[in-house]
Order: C-alpha cells, then structure tokens, then sequence
C-alpha cells in the first residue's frame, strides 16, 4: 500500500465538495461512500484531503485498560500518534462508541506538528475547543470527554475497518468538509478528482444559469446540451484568465 | 387550498418565536405542533414563514431510482423546485431518513431565485454550507449528502404528509427560528398570528421587569393583573413612539 | 448539604477544562462523571461552575399538567426558579425527554437576575438563541420548544437525581464547558480542583514541549521525568510573572 | 394514599385488555396512559392488577455503589423488596437503563412468597427464565442481568416516578397483559373497570357478529344503535347463563 | 395495478423462506426488498403471502383526531378494513410509529373473515394475542396498544407507500415468514416464485449433503457442479414421489 | 492461545446462569463482561459454552462485496464456518448491523456437523426458525435476512474483536443462556467457573429458605452466617445424595 497521492490529485481535490466526490463514486457504483452522521467539530475548519492511515479500537476490559497500560510506549494508540504518516488522515475506528475519547488536544497538538492532515473517528474528542484552536481538521459524531481507557481499547493499526458504516482501506482518500467525510478507494483517486473536479466546475456554471433566472430542467442534472454550453463557457473562462 | 398570507399576518410571524407560536397553539388544544428533533443548518439564518408546499418521498427501489430516471423532467423531486409557489415553504416528508439528500445547493439556489421561502425536511440537505451562503431558510434534521436516488423516491407533491412528527396540510403556515419548526392549521393563521404577537410583545414587557428584579411569580405565566400592567405599559410605548 | 464552594476552588475550576476534571477523578476512581449526550447551547458562551441544584420531573399527566396549575405558585419548576441559591447551578432531570421544554428564556432571564450560575438538563430548552444572549450558560441535549406541561411535570427539589446518565446530589459540583458537563462528588471538591489544575498547567507545559516538536512519548500522559521538567518550567514562570 | 383495590374491582381488571383501559382513559382525557415498549418477559404469564408501590433508581456512583454498600438492610433496593405491599405492584423507574438488573429470582421469589402481584420497570431483570418459573407476572424492556450496582442506585421509596414514559403516582392502579402495561389514576379506578369491562363485553359481542360476517360500520368503533344491540344480546345472556 | 397473483405463483411462495426471496432478488438488482426490524406478532403464525393493499397513516392533528371522527364511516383506516381485498395483504405506513395501534382484533377479525391474507405495518398492534388467536398472520415492529387517534391519521387508500424501510407500490407481493418480510416487485412475481423455489429446493439438497459430513465449499452457495448434483437428486425424488 | 476448556469446568459452566458469572466477575473487577441487547434467537434452546473463535466484519464495498466474491473458497466467512474449532463458539463482530446476515441456516447446519457449540453475533441471522430446528445455540440483536455481502464483508478471522459491546480475545470462555451472553477472560475460567456454581448451589439454598418464608435480609446477597448455613445444608445434601 503506498501513501502517494500526486499534488495535482490533492489540489483537486481540496476544491471539490464531499457530495461532488459522492456523487463520481455513485456512478462507479459506490452507494455507500459517505460516513453517516460524521461531521466537523467546527464548521469553519479547512477542507481535509489525505490518505487513510487507520487505528481500530474494540471494547475496554478493566484489567487491561488503566491509565498504567495506556502510559506504555507500545500503546497503540500513542503509537498512532507518532505512526501516521505525514499528509495522512488518521482514521479512527471507535465502534461508534463516544462514552470515551478518541483523541484530544495534546495528541491533536502533535499530529498537526507531524504534517498529519486531520483526524476522522465514527466516536468523538475531548478538548474539542482546544483541536480547532490547534486548526487540525477533525469529524466525529459528537464531543466524548471521558478518558479513553474507560471505554476504548486501541488493538491495531492500520488494516481496514469501517468508520461511520463506511469500510476503509488503507490508503484510501478521506475528504471531509462542511457536509460530512467520504472515502475514495484508493485505485479511483485520480479519475474520481478529475471527475468531481468536473462536476464542480459544471456546478459553477449551473449556480451562474440559475442565477440568472434559468431553471433547473435542462440543466440540472447536466443534460448534453448543458454539457455543451459548459464547455463554451469553460474556454471562454480560460481566455478571460 | 389558498396561499394567500396576508401581509400583516406574515409580518406578525416574522417578529415571533415558534415557541409563542407553539404556546398559542396548546391553548387551542394543539400539543403536537412544532418539529421533533428538526433545526436550522446554520443558527444564524433568517427567520422563516410562508405557507405549506409539500413533496412527499418513499424508499428508494433500483429498477427506479437512479440517476437517469432522476434526470427526467417528470421527475416529482425537481417539479416540486420549479413548482413550489413564490412564498411557500417547501416542506419534505423523507421519513426520517439522512441516507440520502433532501436537496442540495443547485435546488436551493433555484428556490431562492424563484422567491420561495425556504425548505424542511426530517431527512438531511447536500451541501449545506453552501445553501447557507445562498441565504434560503433551511431546516433539516442533519447533513444528508448522498445523491438523492441511492435511498429516496418522490412520489407526490401537495398532499397531506408527516414531518418531523407532524402533520402537515398544504397550505398549513410554517414558521421557523433558531429554536426549530411549528406548523399552524391555516384555518387558525390570522388569529394565531395575533395571539402569538400579543405573547411575544408581553415577554418584552416581562424581560424589562425580570430585569429590573421582579419575581416571574405573578409575571410569567401571565396573570390577569400582569396583563393590566402590560396594556399600560404598551400605550405608554405607542405615545413614546 | 452547604452551598460554600471556595472562592479560590471555584478560580481553579474555572480555568481548566471539564476533561482535566474527568481524568482526575478517574484517578479517584470515577468512571462515570462526565454527562453523556448534553453540550452547550452555544459553543461561546462562557465556563459553567457551580454547585447543584435540582430539579425532578416526570412525565405530564393531563388531568395534572396544564397552564392553569403550571401557573400557581406552588409549581414547582417556576419554584425552582426563584429557590435555586445564587451561585449554584440548576440541574433538572427531564429523563432526557425532548418533548417539551425544560426551561425558557424568561427563566433564564430571571435565574440570570438572581446570580445563578447556569443551567444544565437532559432535556432542552425553549427560546435558546435568547437564552443564550441573556448570558447565562446552558447546556441540554438540543433545543425542545414546547411548553412544559406538554410532557414534563415538576415533582420535586433538590433530592439525588441523574442526568445524561450520572448521579447528581444536591451540592455536587457542576462544571461545564464547550466539551460538556462533569459532576464532582462533594467530599472530594477541593482536592480535585487542585489535581485538575496541575493536569491542566502540566497540559499547558506539554503543548508548549509538542509545539517544539517534542514527542508525546514520555510527555503525554505525564512521566515522572516529564514531571520534573515541568515543575522547573514552572518554577522558571513564577519567576517571570 | 390506600392501597384498597376492591375485590370487584380487581376481577373486573383481570378480565379486561389493556387496550380496553387504554380506550376508556383516552374518553376521560388520558392520551399517555399505557408504557412504551414494556413488555412481559413471557407471553404466556398471568394477567398483572393492582396498585403501585414505586421504587426510583438513580445512576450509580463508584464510591457508593458497589456490593457492600448494596448488602446493608437499609438498602432501598432491598427494602422494596420486603416492604411492598401484598397485593401490590412493584413499579421500578430504572430511568431506561438496561446496563444493569432492575431485580432477579431471588427478589421476585421473595415478592411472589409475600404476595406482591408483579413487578413492572423500564429497565430489565436478570434471570428471566427463572423469574417466570417463579410464577411472577414481571414487565421490563429487555433482560439486563448485570449486577444492579453496576449502573443503578435505589434512591427512594414509593414517591411519584416514570417509568416507559407514563407517570406513577403511589396507589394508581397498574394492569398488564400481553400488550404491555396501563396506569389508571387513582381516582377513577372503579370507573375505569367499569366502562372497561363494558367496552371488553361488547366486543365479545362485536366479535361474535364479526364472525358472522357484519361489517365493522355501525359496529365497531360502537354506535348507539350497536350498543342497544349489545344490551339485548347482554340480557339474553344473562339469561341463558 | 392487478390483484391476480397465480395460485401454482402463490404455493412456490407459500413454501420458500423470505430470504430465499431476498436472495433472488439480490440477483435482479435489488438489495433492499427485506422491511428492517419488522418480525411476527407470533412466531408459530403461518406465512404470509399475498398482493399489498395500502393504507398510510401521517401523524395526529388534535383537531381532526378524536374517537368521533374516527368513528365516521369514511375514516380511511375501516374503509381499509372493508376495502382491502379478498387474498390481498394490508400493507400500512406508520411512518414507524409505535404511540398508536396500526390495527386490533375487531379489525383483524373482520380481516380474516374476508378473507384479507394477513398485515404488516412498521407501527404496532393492540391486542396481540387475540390477533394471534384469531390466525391472521400479522408482522409489526412491536405491540403498540393505544389508540390510533392519539398518534396516527389514515390518510389515503393503495397509493405506493414505504414501510420497514422498502417501497411498497400497490399490487407487489409480501411474503412474510419467521425471518421478517420481503417485497417482490409486481413485474418480477413468477420469476421470483419460480428462481426462489429453486434456491429452496437447493438448499433441501445441501442440507442433506450437510448432514453427511459434506463441507459449505462447493457446495453452499451452489458452483456449477453442485447444481448437476442437484438435478440428478431432483430427477431422483420425483421417481421415487 | 489454546482452546482446552477442561471437561470439569465446562460442566460447572453449563450449569450456571451468565449473572451467576457475571456477578463473579464483578468480584474480580469486570464490570463490562455481558453483551448488551444480545439475546437467544429462541428462548427454548440450550445453554452456550465455549471458548471463542471469531470473525470479524466490517462495512461491505460495491466493488468487493458481491455474490461471486462470496462464493469464492477464501472467503473468510465461509472460512470461519470450516475452520472454527470443535467445541468453540464463532463470536461474530458485525458492528451492530443488522442490514445483513451474519449466518445462515446452511452455516450453522454445517458447524452443528462440525461440533461447533454455537454462534453468537451482534447483528443478526437469517433462516432463524430453521438454525433453531438445527438446535445449534444462537445468540443476535434480531433476525437479520438480507445477503451477507449486502452489508458486510468478512476481513479477519481470531483476532480480538468487539461484540455487543464486549470485548472478546480468541480462548476467552462464552456462556449464552435465557438471560443472555457473557465473556468470561482466559485466564480467570477455572476460577470464575467454581465461584459461580459456588454462587449458584448457593441460590439454590436462598431459593429453599425463600420458599419457606425467609427475608432475604441476612439471606441474599449472602452474609457470613448465611454462608455457614449453606455449608452445613450442603454437607447435609451430600449425605443425602
């Protein structure tokens, strides 16, 4: 599994919204391509693009989750912290569970200063506040203060899981924005960028149609003449540029 | 089934809360108007009113529901946007379900281009932040960005249908706020209208005396000597003004 | 049961986050303290800290719960409102029911008024953008606009309850901020304010050592090493300040 | 508060469905009469009447609940156990939670020796299976066989509570059968077995007309001529009988 | 839309299972044909199986719903009671609600003595076990006892509908069984019947071969070898029959 | 890790109820050691008792996740119906989701061939009348029907998973009974088998006292006298035997 993900891709990808990229993988055939119910801590973080580097948690038992064995060095978790490569989305597996945290500041403080490009769990943080303040993109379900050896146990690291209904891979593309987090399997990425790239682009010209008193009929969803008046448009813009 | 909102009575809602609104309503036997668990997308959104114009969906079945058969211009989900009278408020029974987006922002911005007042729905919208910044009143239960025909068919515009745990009649007049979504019979709107203005400029008058320390014993519920007062007091207001 | 919470303790748990508490009193053998579910109404408002208050409902009965008997002054919830002591804070029990509300803004105003500390419930509120602009902090499950005898019917003051799921004794401490709310057993106030304080200055030293680039390893959680480092740090900022 | 459920009384509610009670409370302005989604741990167990003697669970705390504490004769738990009333209903407000035993074979064995009628709770029981051999009519919301300290402290004895999101006030009569579980106030008990039994009679003879091919216009919901129908079909009974 | 379901049609579905069904319809395309959490009042009921006749229920209005409008003889939920077809199942929308009864035994009795082939609904039932000892086969989420009015408005007869989460258009088939409840698309009837008897009668077969020690692979689910096995023991049976 | 349940301790176990064991391994520190909301798929079926073996799913994709990557002989659910130990129990981690089967009828007639002592998952099962006629012992949330690759895709075979909210390690000891599914570590079987049927035989002597009219006061939990007691009626007992 390689983590490259070429800078153009990346560049794309970070114009595009998450529904442009659910929308390509639906017409590759990925119904189930959005986390459910998965959202930003704050709405105003920057988009998240970068490749799926993943920690699965399973249930905590009392006698092998205290704040001693979670201290460890070979605590997975912790591990995660120090493992996941630069540019990647640690992806967190909590089972949905948000009686316990899946990360807070302190771990947030030190992905950022690694390069990691943000975070997604299908559980939730603590310190919320403090991770935006950090400015590390980062989804969850909701806020999960308590410590996470009360209800977590971190078991392994980067093997597929599932993460809000969705599997993972690893190196897969996470982009997560306003509207939530979705995964593009790893062999798509380029077309898919391409293609939401294109879908966003058309998305412009729609909004100014529309603006301009057009209705929807015809032009949204793209018909061949839409597609047509598009891509006139489209030269037009590249000369104007 | 008319549409007509009357001025005066459009402007008395829009200076209300859905709670006076929801509060009026049980003193007319209605305990079960205002939304369950439906909130603005964004809390800094105008204030909604308008009457009732409804789009009903169903699960969604394959041999139907993809994006071709979504394309046609007989397609119940994109007549209800270039149907939905100027004034009214779109309101979407998806039953519950965030699988799949109630609308998205090429939609919305149709919506507002053709002066419709905003949108509800008990399922979720695509692209939510950008609808915000369209400025169409949205309200939905969370972000449901999946393209439309992977979970919902629309099956009929304008008929009686369930939303957020109400019943919604064409024509029935939807007022919404930071606080969520009441619905108001349409045989009720003028003297609810009234009546939740009256509630509204009497919490003004009772903000000013908690302010200035009066106990809510004997102010708030109101008694029939706080109602004196208030009616002095508001002349007192009209001679000023 | 006594109201007094030290002025110097109340300083301590304004300052550190409802986390640092929830790890400390793990450490005292608390798995449980932090309310599952509840958050504020508005991310910016400010830090919630007080002692507890309570108030009971159950569910509404019809021949019981109406806005004659809800406005004798005998009821118990507009009680509340006027008994709950200065400086504490209300903590209401509405078995997480969202049906109805479990406080509006001219409660809020009033509790404001009388230097209440803030409110807490597993229910939600009426009115909670104006709530929020009356200043006081509020956090419930979301907002719940009907009126209270709808669903909720007030039994009793200032007796054990529970809510988001934790134990709530009356002079329990409250202390609530943008990550949630996290209860503090009466007996241990003191020494926990001062253990979440040194977590917190401890987290301030180790955001500093990870902003330089420092690995969690050996910093976080603290090592005893790391503790000794952090106390010349500290000793080195006294004689700054 | 009596307990006296007159014998009469008491047979006619053992005669009678739920649902009847359910009818006629709706007449007499009750429309949250009957618990949602408790249901008896056999279908196959005795029909449940008499009054309620109320135990409330709080969340347990660390410090507080655990096998010691729960040992001690005066705990609440324990105590209801021994001091409900014979002929009584035992109502437990587990606030919901199935994470831990609301009661098991040894408590409902003892119940069933001292002649309490059966046990109702929102939570759940351990031991089910064993608990229906014992012959105890119990209602729950699904088994929940850990240990009660794990997650409920008893608070309080026979004080108003909730439970499946019906209010219990101490006395008011509870009837269960294989649809769940209805609370009558207090007040109205006789008449409600009464027009119960009534209504339960005059489906035997609607059934009886159903069998023969009626339509159920003009029959069911009853009618007045129906109803003279039924008299005549009453005092024939009589009669025969 | 027809009501003509073929009798050979019907036995094939009388003795196939639901996920039999489920399965070949997966082969057509169709992954959610299955109701989601929607089980028999009775396990030991008979299957179901017949052409849905619809009827959809959208929340109460205080005004429109009480015992004397519903008692009117144009109140859609009895006219679906008489209109529903002979050999038809009734298929109701409840919008999932559980506040209110979908349907009780006056009703079923009529049901049955018109020969309607059973009910499902997404809400529930009152009365349970006299439905059950009435033998109309009936499938529902869980008992829901009170009155319809309170929660629930019948509001048009047959129209396509979604219950369980599936699509249900007038005039598919249902075919419920222990398992739950499965929707064929009307089209696809015979062919389903026909494919599903197969996979049925394949499944008799690897069972036997299971029972003799023979592994899943190759034989469950079937290669192409296993199937000529099949056809050999088919052939086989009929000589023998 | 090994699979040895010695024959002794596997009788003890098969005698025992899971909250005997639970409350065992309450003594000993787990407080989290039964699944929640799994139960028997028919309450008439055996006790369950063996160590665990397990498979792990996670959320199906389009692309990997269809009939003929199913059918395939590395399929690793398949595999884990062959390759599960005789006398384990196959604990299946379906994340909760009950879109899809975890197993079938055809699996669990094979791994009742293969001596497999019974399944548990929490998701659910298809065919489950015809798994219960199989009379292999099997746990779920609720039916489950629909293809297994419509929802889940098998990813490893015995590693440690989550199951009902449990965690489960390959080798720890599973008891299912009417109550429920609790998971008893490793290391502690032997020990934990003869404190329960200690606590059992113990009940069995609380159950006799109680018949004959005793408070459980001083009786149960057990104290010190009562224990003395039940050794002496237990000597007594053997004498007899």
């Amino acid at each position: 599994m390689t983590y490259v993900l070429k800078a153009p891709t990346r560049e794309k990808l970070m114009r595009v919204g998450t529904a442009n990229i659910a929308n390509v993988l639906l017409k590759h055939g990925f119904k189930n391509a959005m986390m459910h119910g998965i959202f930003p801590i704050n709405s105003a973080q920057a988009q998240l693009v970068g490749p799926a580097y993943t920690l699965r948690f399973i249930p905590a038992r009392e006698d092998l989750d205290n704040m001693t064995n979670y201290s460890r060095d070979d605590n997975m978790h912790r591990r995660a912290i120090e493992e996941c490569p630069e540019g990647a989305v640690l992806v967190i597996d909590a089972f949905g569970n948000t009686k316990a945290s899946s990360m807070g500041d302190m771990m947030a403080a030190r992905l950022k200063y690694r390069g990691v490009s943000g975070v997604v769990t299908d559980g939730g943080y603590r310190d919320s506040p403090a991770i935006h303040a950090i400015g590390l993109p980062c989804f969850q379900k909701h806020n999960a203060p308590p410590a996470t050896p009360i209800a977590l146990h971190p078991i392994s690291l980067n093997e597929p899981v599932g993460c809000g209904g969705v599997a993972i891979y690893p190196g897969d593309i996470i982009v997560g924005d306003g509207d939530g987090v979705v995964v593009i399997p790893q062999a798509l990425i380029d077309q898919v960028a391409d293609e939401a790239l294109d879908a966003f682009e058309y998305e412009e010209f729609a909004a100014l149609q529309i603006q301009q008193g057009r209705s929807i009929f015809g032009l949204f969803p793209a018909t061949e003449n839409s597609r047509k008046e598009y891509s006139i448009w489209k030269c037009a813009q590249k000369k104007e540029g």
